[in-house]
């Protein structure tokens, strides 16, 4: 179960994402957690970060139902909590696709990309494309954000 | 043209999207600028951002290539500039659109939606879809993030 403790006040679709996710490390905890991480010392370790910032990220991203903490216990060790993506927080994959395709069009690596995104059945890439109410595919300049039923404010064409 | 000032040393493009966007107020004044806002006393306004952290931030995405400055003058007024998306600007839509469903499916705010995406022709809504390389539409369970040509650490089944 996916809990909302930490749920965002803002209308917005973008606030409330970012409300939630919206933290460099945040972020960077749940890229390696859909790369098969789930532990503390792995977040730690691979990513470099301080440990009294890691512990308050993965609080709050089980407060936002993006991890769940399970028990874990080696052989002669105490027992630790290990962090594993919920529905939600797989959901994700589609921000993180969203960030590389952006990068990979706009600004890609020198070294090439250090990760893809693929079918789980074949190992061939996939990628996110925009499509109609028919099924059409649309490129980025044919979508447009416009105003929904909870808009509060308004908006001007692009110039 | 885009300027590539702030390029980001990562291979990783999420971590080079986040180089470049990964900021709060960042990708706010960018969902602003695709609402067609492109001045810094609208920026201020609606997005209530102290002054000095607006000016910062502007230049930073100035920098990355994601606004451009352009002047204006209003009469009886000095020379101003106005902030517009680039064609690297204009592409976060991808990653505004992943935020806004991201939250939609698994968050939606209860007085509906303060923004969709529509085909800019019809007004109709789009989404994003994960496709596969035969065209076939694609369902989160379906894909993985799996290690690209340049990455640079081994991963680990998901749990």
């Amino acid at each position: 179960m996916t809990k909302q403790a930490a749920a965002s006040e803002s209308s917005c679709q973008i606030v409330r994402s970012l409300d939630a996710v919206g933290e460099k490390w945040s972020l960077l905890i749940v890229r390696n957690a859909l790369r098969g991480q789930t532990r503390f010392s792995q977040f730690r370790d691979e990513l470099g970060i301080p440990s009294d910032i890691l512990t308050a990220r993965l609080g709050t991203l089980v407060a936002n139902g993006i991890l769940e903490k399970r028990a874990y216990q080696e052989p002669g060790s105490r027992e630790r909590s290990s962090y594993h993506l919920t529905e939600r927080g797989q959901g994700l994959k589609l921000v993180m696709a969203a960030f590389m395709q952006w990068n990979d069009e706009f600004a890609p690596a020198p070294k090439g990309k250090a990760s893809i995104m693929t079918d789980a059945a074949t190992g061939e890439p996939v990628q996110l494309n925009w499509m109609g109410s028919s099924g059409e595919v649309l490129t980025t300049d044919d979508v447009a954000v416009a105003p929904g039923p909870a808009a509060t404010s308004v908006w001007e064409p692009l110039t």
